[in-house]
């Protein structure tokens, strides 16, 4: 047990269960089609409120869960576990904090690995055939949760990254329903470069014969090869080029051997730098579901709220009008960094300002 | 026929025959291996004076060979070709030019495409087995060539990326047999991040079932889907961020059809930029050799002319006092940005500067 600055008592959240609820009715997506019969996992940190407005619900980035805080059944910390826990910043002692695992994802709730239910599908699992599901269509899913729960408007909707482009979303979907919003090193549009990484990622999955198709499950094989190059990619891309800099430079790996400072070989490792990412991409592709790493990627591409104001993010957010937001970043974060924070901060800003005038005139 | 700002005709060197040489003494490598009984494809632009001080090397980088300028029996117009010609930057009236494909590329000189003369090898191309080979090799190599050509001192030698680094590496290592060098859009040294984006490339193209351990060859394959996302992470890293915005930022193909945004598709093209990668990867699949890519991509991770000095690459220019630099960058170039040229000209400077103090006291 250790103390806040504030000299409170932080803790954890002690041993979670997941649960997991069902859902019966369709859920419309985006792209017109719907997820039939499908289910959420999520866990519950802390207690609801009699008045059910201290509700806080915690959306997940690309590779993460519902999983947010304390400790699994398997033993693993969750995701978020320093910041979430009785006297942390998101204090379970005052808030009912709400992890969802968000479908299309591999970690417990209906997506790409789970059974297809339609009967043309003969039992199998979606694999590829799962609908592409957009940060709307999750933001939808989690609405219908937080319904479920019985809570009509959440004290606070967060994320960090892809978790940030929900929260986002929902304070212009679910305007009422939020009453703030706190979006974490997260950008209101990709770059054509931040889709250009996405791509060749995708290519790597796509193009791995193993993938065949999307439908490795059937075939029994999994596209490691191009799991790993992906998570890769994407690790260059957490990292701005300084902090790669200082974390790795150029140190070699030979350097703390026999003093000879390189082994001269295109494919052994020279560089640290290059044993982080190959642990990285290991890891990642014995755990994470390449359909999964397609369709994540995908609403990231796609999510984009200003496109149907003609590209003006602050007319976007005028429907957000009485919801309270806090923007954050990370200098250290290349993929999403502080100038992708500030567009949102001009836009909430210019819209601030906008309704101020119609007020006055 | 154009003209340039001088109001000079500028004019195509025209048709060029490649041209080979053979060298039977063994190149020693930094590596400590050696290069047996090799060649090297050259080709030159203009006319060597009598003085024999008009000769200028070009040196080229990742992609790129021996053939600057004019057209190819292939029908292929030079690399550089805007560069070099009649009345252009680089007046073949007036400078013999010099264009050499190093050791380990794929377009003519000794490589892993080439039939490895061990007999060992039992007449097999070299494939895996092709030495490593560095910057200072290459230069090594170009030496050799240009001495056989009769040139004692060259006019100018230059190149742009890792043709940059060998044309300052011929300062270091031949500062008495250079005149002028212009390094145009390169870097004393790689970055973490580039070695990161290097690592990835080869691993991609390692992990491609077809790669065979190098010896696709005689596997009769050859490692085209490697190949691809290697070149594909590259054309990220040659464009910067701002410059890719311009030039594809989140445009739909969608968009000029049938007037559906997206199609909703985690494998079909959404976004122009995914067209543009997708296309140069494909392309250079077809003509590039995987195991050139590996050499290469390690030469520029290696070089680090710095490094033998504590680090201090004002200190490792000493040695080419007599020698002029230009240093050229472009704002576009996200890879080797103008601030990776200015590490450069830092270091002249200090070189200067030292020698002036030197002289002085």
């Amino acid at each position: 047990m250790t103390v806040n600055a504030k000299g409170a008592e932080m803790g954890s959240v002690g041993r979670i269960e997941p649960q997991a609820m069902h859902f019966a009715e369709p859920l419309p997506l985006t792209s017109g089609k719907q997820l039939n019969d499908y289910t959420l996992v999520y866990e519950t940190y802390g207690t609801l409120n009699a008045a059910r407005d201290n509700a806080v619900l915690v959306c997940h980035a690309l590779n993460a869960s519902h999983h947010v805080a304390g400790v699994s059944p398997a033993g693993d910390t969750g995701w978020w576990d320093n910041l979430v826990g009785p006297g942390k910043a998101l204090d379970t002692d005052r808030f009912f904090v709400i992890g969802v695992n968000n479908p299309g994802s591999c970690f417990g709730s209906t997506g790409p690995t789970s059974r297809n239910p339609d009967p043309a599908a003969g039992g199998r699992v979606y694999g590829a055939d799962f609908p592409v599901v957009t940060v709307e269509d999750w933001v939808d899913a989690q609405a219908r949760l937080v319904e479920r729960l019985g809570i009509t408007k959440l004290a606070a909707v967060l994320g960090g990254s892809l978790g940030g482009m929900q929260a986002l979303a929902w304070t212009l979907r679910y305007p009422e329903r939020v009453a703030n919003c706190v979006a974490v090193a997260t950008a209101p549009k990709l770059s054509a470069q931040n889709i250009a990484f996405n791509e060749v990622a995708r290519r790597a999955i796509v193009t791995d014969p193993d993938f065949h198709g999307g439908h490795y499950t059937q075939a029994g094989t999994v596209p490691k090869r191009g799991l790993r190059v992906a998570r890769m990619i994407g690790h260059i891309t957490y990292l701005s080029d300084d902090s790669m800099e200082a974390k790795f430079g150029r140190t070699t790996r030979g350097a703390s051997d026999n003093g000879a400072r390189h082994n001269y070989s295109t494919q052994d490792i020279e560089f640290q730098v290059e044993s982080y990412l190959r642990y990285q991409g290991d890891k990642f592709s014995e755990y994470f579901d390449a359909n999964t790493y397609l369709l994540i990627t995908r609403a990231l591409d796609y999510f984009d709220p200003a496109h149907a104001h003609d590209g003006d993010l602050s007319a976007a957010f005028a429907v957000a009008r009485a919801c309270r937001f806090l923007v954050v970043s990370f200098t250290t974060d290349w993929r999403f960094a502080p100038q992708r924070s500030r567009e949102i901060v001009k836009a909430l800003v210019d819209k601030a300002q906008a309704a101020r005038e119609g007020l006055s005139s």
